[in-house]
């Protein structure tokens, strides 16, 4: 049995080889420079490529190898993931919404390219994520992946988010907006990996509890280091929860109970692997990685 | 042969019948305002239900009649139109794009909601769109509608459209801006539903020049309602687009000029569909409304 930290390391090595193939994807599925309109372009590329870990795509990549998935459509569902995390962070970081000034140690993109072409740099993002994803031919998982997006998903819990800032919420209020704002896209992240695959009906049901323990787990993870770190090692404003009256984890029951928490769900996430036959290492690693991680 | 104001007639009536049926279903497919997040869902709710010639769920119900589609799964598609046009006026509205107060007459979505939730129900309604057209099970017509409504269709006009403001453009950009912020969208609604309905490469293509056709027409007359109508007779402020400073055709060739081109159009369109061995009468009659709407 290896230690957790020793896991963790597996999963980062993986998820940074991940990255590199998926990035030199975004660059041949991203709209070029040069075509009208250009600078709107500009912004989704400047955007896209600030950096990041690359989680979603090494998630979705993940099930579908270990579900024994072939050919180039996973690298249309990496790209169409990346774009979607990303439209929602230009989104929430305008003035109206988070009014964030830098996200990943860079200006965000309403700072850098102006309001108007931030919002529409956020909406370009969503809609050629739903392109590339039609490019893969398959109807199913777009309508999996929308609906874990929409308002019974990550919208739903960025609403109320916003909506519940500066008010007195319980652990069930948080629970549901993690659950929401953060956890449904790695879970669909995983899921349109072993949808692509053609995985079973009862391995899509492991890897969604598998997805949620995870994601519920990243999101704790979240609001710990945005007390814990500073700016510079986060590379966004940290301590910004606090500021803006955020309904958090630690706010709730307190960093040590949170601690806690994000361990329990970690256990919750390996033990839902054990249903699947196939080789689970790289998942169990990806666990481990979440919740040691430090920026 | 029937006089144009007849035909138009034929198809206001038309788009009048369409239109109560599908907003019966924008009622069973948008999230009841009773689920969670409540006021995202009422705002999402109340931009839909703002009224509207409902043109794009007609057009897509038109071509999939007249190439012979069956079932019910066109009216997912007309609710997906319907909702990805209301996403684009909502967002369209913003005060950081074009600030408008009032559409159709009501209060625009940040007015009365405030412009985090106008943000959000923009992003839902899109997101939400594109998960009725999963059930369709038509991952191409996914692709292909994703792609006119992206920087390569509406999203590149509008963007384009607001780039342009106050500044001199000649005809070719002002052609660009309207073929892609308005009739991308309707060609769109157009190849949609003969997609859906199997139609033939062939007549798609004969339907694709059908749509740019009635589409540029539909945005010229736009531009001289603005000139020629009063706010109460639009819904929406009159006279915004000089006011603005917006490209515009009549503020390049004048308003004669910009009416003989739309009259021109229309025959454009009306000569398209002379491929096609269906019955086209009510593409006609809806040509014909286009070019002599008075709002």
């Amino acid at each position: 049995m290896q230690s957790i930290e020793s896991e963790a390391k597996i999963a980062q090595e993986y998820l940074a080889r991940i990255a590199k193939d998926a990035e030199a994807k975004f660059d041949e599925h991203l709209p070029p420079v040069k075509d009208r309109p250009c600078r709107l372009h500009e912004a989704m590329r400047y955007s896209m490529f600030a950096g990041g870990k690359r989680l979603r795509p090494g998630l979705a990549k993940a099930t579908f190898d270990m579900f024994g998935g072939k050919g180039e459509k996973i690298w249309l569902a990496t790209s169409a993931l990346e774009m979607l995390h990303t439209f929602s962070l230009i989104h929430d970081d305008l003035p109206c919404v988070d009014n964030d000034d830098y996200r990943r140690g860079k200006l965000t993109s309403h700072k850098k390219f102006g309001e108007a072409t931030a919002v529409m740099a956020g909406d370009a993002l969503c809609i050629h994520a739903f392109e590339m994803m039609g490019k893969t031919g398959n109807a199913k998982a777009i309508e999996l992946l929308a609906h874990l997006l929409g308002t019974y998903g990550m919208i739903g819990g960025e609403m109320t988010d916003i909506e519940c800032e500066g008010k007195t919420v319980d652990l069930e209020i948080v629970d549901y907006i993690h659950y929401h704002k953060t956890a449904a896209l790695i879970e669909a992240s995983l899921l349109v990996g072993a949808m692509l695959a053609k995985a079973s009906e009862k391995d899509m049901e492991i890897i969604r509890n598998y997805g949620r323990s995870i994601g519920l787990a990243f999101q704790i993870v979240d609001d710990i280091l945005d007390i814990v770190s500073t700016t510079e090692e986060l590379g966004k404003d940290a301590g910004s929860d606090i500021e803006k009256g955020k309904a958090t984890y630690p706010s709730i029951v307190g960093l040590e109970k949170s601690r806690e928490r994000a361990r329990e769900l970690y256990e919750e996430s390996i033990k839902a692997l054990d249903g699947l036959t196939c080789d689970t290492s790289i998942l169990r690693s990806i666990a481990a990685y979440i919740i040691t991680r430090v920026k």
